[in-house]
């Protein structure tokens, strides 16, 4: 349907500094890319990452599937990494079309958009939309270290949708919130549930991170993990449930401070307590 | 994204009676036809009519596309126009993508959805849904017989959908009005509608105060109080952010282990480093 008012030029318009990133993980086809662009755009969406795809970046395909949407993937930044093209982020969404075993909160794409808005409203934050390869989807680890899981509820007995389809879903439901979202709603966002001592807002994914990366150091120092077998599902578990409470920037400090102290070193560095056990 | 639940035959689920019916008209490619059976069975829309389609009927590109909706386009009838094709139903939504100049309601989705269920359930009555032509949507008086605009809103600087995404649009506001998915499933009802790794349920209160007594008094065999003045305010922080993750027995488990290994015992509660420094 031919609907654009040329009159406007899509590449001038002011994106919502709070919208949120689309992340495309390792993308099979180029034409999906573009199609994806083109439903952010239709949107209002503007920042588009990829990690990994598969048949490099630029790709000639997706700028012919991209048609008018070029602004997107001209933007399009390509990462090494899900954590590294989500670090700057603040609460990040896995799109998952099957379910998953994870003991982590699974919201509608209705639920996202006003999540999303509400954190940019309340704490300026920005937040990130994953969507797995076209065949298989997400990886587990991948979900296990998002917030959240974003299932779109279909037809059960015809679920199946093209990534540029499930882009359009998500993307609109965000889109469709910029003005029927009533004032208090807010107040029923997770975030905005509780009092907070410092009233500061959820941390950026990196600094998450830092302090996962910080914690299974030290837990690997300590002989925490009782075999390489069982580790990865006990880090799983660890994951899932710390970053069910959403840490927010203060929390992620005093965590910091409980991995340092409890583990033996101050704050500065030194050891305060004496040596490793052998074999560390 | 693969999701169907093959369990389910789609050609056998029972459709709603009062769905609406989705009208293509002069419909130019058999691979939109195709794409916008896909989209309606996604949503649970079961009736297509097609007035006039450029390529004739039945179009194999149509089936290429409709992997999996087939069913959808086997009960897919013909007719000669609009009025034949809209004759037995009873409110008539014309979607349209440019603005026009007719004295007439228009609706977005959303809206157009609360009316269509509305309608079902007062008066048992169906209602359908027009869209026109890919490159030049419906005629002007097409659309003034219908009676209401039906206007998906879209970046106004990029506001072009094909055929097949705005049938998407359309049928998934509708469908996901009476989806019983609740939008969010952890926040709203904490144990019960998400699975967990493990099946277990949340702890006992009484299981995470010893898990919070075990951590508090490792914080302090660590010195980890700047002071007994800060003491109260780091700990309601921590107990906050803790709690908030809502712990599951096989996390207050794993926790007590975490705190166990960083803190130098192992689980059998024989230390494992050195003695602690002096004054402890």
């Amino acid at each position: 349907m031919a609907g654009t008012d040329r009159s406007q030029d899509s590449s001038r318009t002011p994106g919502d500094p709070f919208a949120p990133v689309v992340i495309l993980v390792r993308p099979q086809l180029g034409q999906n890319i573009g199609a994806a662009a083109r439903a952010m755009l239709n949107c209002g969406l503007y920042e588009l990452r990829l990690v990994q795809p598969r048949d490099g970046w630029p790709n000639p395909k997706a700028r012919i599937l991209a048609s008018g949407a070029e602004s997107v993937l001209d933007d399009t930044r390509v990462y090494p990494s899900v954590a590294e093209a989500t670090g700057d982020l603040h609460r990040i969404f896995a799109t998952t079309a099957r379910r998953r075993d994870l003991a982590k909160p699974v919201v509608t794409p209705e639920e996202a958009a006003r999540e999303i808005r509400g954190l940019a409203g309340a704490h300026g934050a920005r937040c990130g939309l994953l969507f797995g390869p076209e065949r298989t989807g997400l990886h587990s680890p991948e979900v296990a270290a998002a917030d959240a899981i974003l299932h779109i509820p279909l037809n059960p007995a015809y679920a199946s949708l093209n990534l540029g389809q499930a882009v359009l879903l998500v993307a609109y439901c965000w889109w469709d919130q910029a003005s029927a979202t009533p004032n208090q709603y807010v107040h029923e966002h997770p975030f905005n549930d509780y009092v907070n001592d410092t009233g500061d807002g959820p941390a950026r994914r990196e600094a998450v991170d830092a302090l996962l990366t910080h914690l299974e150091r030290e837990l690997t120092a300590a002989r925490f993990w009782k075999s390489e077998a069982k580790r990865p599902v006990l880090w799983r578990s660890l994951v899932t449930y710390l970053l069910r409470g959403a840490p927010r920037e203060s929390e992620v400090s005093l965590l910091h401070g409980v991995v340092t102290a409890l583990s033996g070193r101050r704050a500065d560095g030194r050891l305060r307590g004496a040596p490793r056990p052998k074999g560390k």
